[in-house]
């Protein structure tokens, strides 16, 4: 008696739980002006968007990343197919997000399902580009890893193109008007790869991120064609601007541009919209608040001036 | 002949291998003086640790992390289904841990039921407060990203915020005395999103960790109301104390106190018992092994000096 | 009308978007010189390498990492018919490496099978000494940190040692000559620890990586016995040598030798073919580009002048 | 080359065979006379419905044919979440059924939203007096069965009784104007059980089947209270009714009327819409086509002059 | 508004049908004088009894119902490990079904555990003669059906051997004393293959079923050695007996006894505690009240004078 | 001690247990004269073809029975996708059958893959001659039922039909000379439906099986078109002939001929190679074991003269 499988747990006092954490959820929705919500649940799935993601990956590269008996001769079908799931599946999502966006504008909840049909379509009809755009990052890194075979390998294994897969379908979302969707991208290649890039970070052709840990590039950097960058680099910006009444400033450019051909070397550290010209190498652990010309070569020693120039300054992103 | 789904498989020599890994568990057992042990595993699961953990999630925002098609209507029976669930699973992995606590010692294993009832009983009991700090943590987030555009984007997608029902939730198991449970909620928020907060450390409300990746917080860190956390920033200790027999000295203060309000920019390290006075900021990539007054502005110039005075410190949690 | 679960997605241009990606393709396929393919997927798979090595996990530590249900009287049943199963699987994956190997010589694909059982068999028969190796880390790890209560809870809990699981597996693959498997295995263990060791790194027992995130280990490297590292620390390569018509130089030792009992604190970056002679303790966050004598006790102070001195090296691994 | 995993799978002609079908479904597409349809499938689904019997079966009976781990404490929190989730998927399927009804019909086609809810409202409330009506079958199994320990082994074991779950709630769907959906669950319970009752058959309390496979219940068959049938009995039509032009003659009551406390033994076939008396006993291999009064006992023998009088009609249901 | 996934689902009134639900639960539990009951669900469950039932006919013939990448090198770990968890989990449910049996004797309460497991050790000792048994039954479908071309065809292939395999279980969990049980395994093999055997049936060697749908074999049969029956045979018993206050008389030997060597054709009827002797045959549709010696070759012609006499005798099982 | 979970499971003798199999299975292997077997299992698998039909019903019937969410505009995507999917597997299978066939025959072996390679291409340029049957099937279902509303609910209810579908496929296989896949097929619907047909019968258009439970359909069985039969019908062979050695005569034609426009009902039993002539009709319960012409109406009453005549006949399948 009292033991066994689901032994003495007769006592569990679920009512007093489950009235506590009512309490708790009304404290919250009062705090928040809430009005008293009814229906479902009218918030985008971090699953549903992850699943998208793995069927457009299938869809892009399908010999490589689609199921493991695709053959060839079927290749067609099986992009139809997914795809088509993979479309109809966003655009749930789509809905969800625009309906959440108009929550408090009955005006712009008409068009919903209008707006939510045109982004679809215009996202699939973004998908060659993207996968053209892949297709750069995919030999940039092969040609910039010392220890890559083949670029069969380097899509299959490198984090830095996993984390680009999910950046350049995620940027196309931002673009497009559903933020939050991006965001869910931007994260799950955060937790597969610990690289954390903004949806709206613009970055050209040519991009490679090797082992890529800790990496963090914020909203609004620009990036241009074959740049590439280390473990560990943030292109941030420097501390928030406040108002007058304390409130967060936020949008504007805020984050580095960084031009064709530079290389950032792991740990480095970017801060403010300045700009790094052209070819040049920022070297590993350096701090660097200020723009630099083209074809410069920024070392630790270099940049420690920086710091004491400029105390106060805050890696964000 | 030879080819085929399982072709030439036939001389793989299991029996040898099979022996070879019994020697060699022998040997550790030997080396461990374990007993000759019979019976099951007695170890509790990552597993069901993470699926209490999801379901506990659900139980805590169940309009935003319970199943896609929740409605209003059905909230508290979605609540009572799934917290009854998630709290007869965890009864299980309590047991579990308690005898595995008392495997040296009857006497304690006699009462492991009463206990993990009582045990069970009280973390039910807290979730409703768990529920309102989180709440705190959620505001917090949005208040301190200008990207942030809503609360449920915030507590959809930032990585800070999984982090922080993790470690509420297995901080409260770490206070009613199971910390392997507590170990193991915490590194599952550690694999998802780079976060390493050990279960020990006291945080007050309104905790905000942005980007998050890197950041390591020790076991008897103290942290304030209202600090902000950025990645790749550590709260940890300096080197281990060992006795004079060259044994680690375990247990006692040794991460820093953080007081209300701080910011900590990214990669800044704090090392060691020491006190963050009120309010202050402290820079990115600052070093510092020592206490700073209320106010204090602390960037990277000023904290080298501390890096001279005190050079064999290092950097633990 | 219009409205509903599949409401208004019949104008999906689904023909040209699968037109314009196989236009994309075909693009891709003449840049790279690609013949026209017939037949199906040759690369390994990222799932079937997760889980093989869940299974072989299970097989070394039966009664920690094996099936909660698993009891001592049945562990060589249990052992015997996973590791079967493994090995059956990681099988085929030789093999498709093997054929990818040699998919531009004829001559070699004749000899695959044989070359593949040999591997499987020699694979096998390594897992034995594997754990004792494993042993090695689990006992180190117990006693290099302070918080760790038992050995059962370093191997249930600590990424350190999920991350030496995946390693000393791939690292047998890599030997033996599977390099793609072999990075499947460690980009595995990247994702879920963040710690990102090649498998080519030759590590003796007992090494020990706390907390873990951002730790990167180079091709090269070479650690000797009791080895302790903290999160966030670098054994990486300086800039890579190029060739006189600028390829990058592969291969060749390039990264650190760490002898026996060396600890290296959180964030500490050393880069090249130095050595970091027995026992010696590196600080936190030093950057150390030269070879230190046995029982140096390197602190940031001391490796700021070497940063001065050699100041465009860059942390690759 | 040939053999292995995928071998000499290339000339599969899938495009030929793709357009061979195409050319067939458009044959009957035209021989059918539909429109060129556009949109996704319009009907219900049987995954769907097996699901939501199996979820409604949980809700009648929590304790039997809930959750293994479900308490008492908890059940009406089980409960309203599963009747909560699944009468929102019968929603979604009775949408499915009613649109599909009015597939031709543009004014039917608006208040599908609204009867759809009527609908379901209505079933939901019918649950409780189903849940009695279902107690009185359970316990008339357990009386009717010298074999029956308990009614807790009849609910768990019995075929008859998981019929009788279908019938009962597929009668009442029947009655609300979804046959369709009616149909799918009737036809779950005859593949599980060979238990094949129209859900058009109306079936007093106290009903009990033994054994079953074979049994055929019609449409418009009429069954009184405690009435007990054995394996093989045919409750069917006789042959059907065609009109001048040589078409079906649908509907009109053409099934036998089974008065209170009837039992019909094994193999005996009942055609037409006659009735059987009050507290009759039909025998084993029975064939009867006329009525019988109250307190008949019917056998072989007095079956068999029934036969030569009415040598043509034929068991249907 | 109203349109969509969730539509208009608001108004369901879950409280009430939860209320209406629990007014009937309360109802039966007060008819059946069931005392407030409380903690969990004390019944056994059909799913896990399908899944031993699966594991325990990988054990019995594992290179044809065992996994299908099994080898012969690995088959005794195969065994070993799939026998352990089917027996682990049969203890599981023979813990219920005797808690069950002991639920209103708080004695036999005590003695439940010791008895579980002397039983599910006889049952596990009895598994290589049931292997022994079940190879005649093959055997003798091979020889008894011209269409046959293997006997691992028929193994894989034929109802009457699915049935033989769970009725060899489930009549030894019968006389082991859990009877509900065994009851559960019969009753899987009726749902898939329509064939009903009593678990206590009492059946020889060789026995072979062919087609099978409708086969019911009542609870005290007794069949020889190489029995054949074909579809819709029924050894069924008379009208059940009734004492003076009507209640039934369970138990006692009431069902046919079939010798060694008899074949009975499709549809035949046999009732009542009669001998079929030794060799005999009995013919299609034939309905048999009464004993015949050895040798008899029954029909349809003879059996009609049978049902004369005996009018109101009633096929039962 | 002893309570919870894994109790006291301690003393289960599994080696002795798997010893005992081990000999059971060397017994039987003996007996079978089987070789010392090597290597894997040679024998096709259940699952398999039964997740075959699957994927073929939806290629046969997208829009019914396909994916729920399929599209009109995207059904030959799907189509090609799913049928490359169920033919490879199919392919697989096929080796496993043909190989098993040549097991004693070394030379056969040598060719299984270009037979296999054949088969598999004949089988896929068949299906939409199948599908145009199955076409005719539903129709016949919906003409011939009264209560049918719709051709799709046939398809999507009628047990009929999908034992129509299984056969259609199940014959194909047949024909082209893997009876064992056939029959795997076969019984999947038997298991499904209770409806047994051997993949040898020869079936014409428009047949149609109605409620279906225990219809037995031999061989060599021959159906014209527009055929209907009712519940339990058997279309069998009368006794088996043997040879002077008392071995069964096996192939041969032995079952009936039934021509055009013949209807069946439920109960009759029809065997022998006898000829239904076109457009008759036999009654419910009729046993029939001589050819009767064109038009003819037979009922039980005429019947029973036949029974009287031919009394030893027996009806097998």
């Amino acid at each position: 008696m009292g033991s066994g499988l689901n032994g003495a747990a007769i006592a569990l006092p679920l009512d007093e739980i489950v009235a506590g954490l009512r309490v708790a959820r009304e404290r919250w929705r009062t705090s928040q002006q809430r009005l008293q919500e009814v229906g479902g649940r009218e918030l985008p799935s971090r699953e549903a968007l992850r699943e998208i993601v793995d069927r457009l990956s299938g869809v892009l590269f399908p010999m490589r990343l689609g199921p493991p008996d695709l053959r060839h001769e079927s290749e067609d079908y099986y992009i139809g197919h997914t795809l088509d799931a993979a479309l109809q599946s966003l655009l749930q999502q789509v809905r969800l997000e625009l309906r959440y966006q108009a929550r408090h504008d009955a005006h712009r909840q008409r068009d919903v399902e209008a707006r939510a049909l045109d982004l679809v379509r215009s996202f699939g009809g973004a998908l060659p580009a993207i996968r053209v755009l892949l297709d750069s990052d995919v030999l940039a890194a092969y040609r910039g890893d010392p220890a890559a075979r083949s670029v069969d390998e380097v899509l299959l294994c490198y984090p830095g193109v996993l984390a680009m897969i999910h950046h350049r379908l995620a940027h196309q979302l931002y673009l497009l008007g559903v933020p939050l969707l991006a965001r869910l991208v931007a994260e799950s290649a955060h937790a597969q790869t610990g690289i954390d890039i903004h949806p709206g970070a613009r970055i050209g052709p040519g991009f490679f991120i090797d082992h890529g840990t800790g990496v963090v590039i914020g909203e609004t950097a620009e990036i241009g064609r074959d740049v590439r960058v280390y473990q560990a680099v943030t292109l941030g910006a420097k501390r928030f601007v406040t108002d007058e009444d304390g409130q967060l400033h936020k949008g504007g450019a805020r984050h580095p541009i960084v031009e064709d051909g530079v290389v950032i070397y792991a740990g480095a550290t970017i801060l403010g919209r300045v700009t790094i010209g052209q070819g040049s190498t920022i070297g590993g652990n350096v701090w660097l608040t200020r723009s630099v010309p083209s074809g410069s070569r920024i070392t630790q020693a270099q940049s420690r001036e920086d710091v004491r120039e400029d105390s106060l300054v805050a890696p964000l992103a």
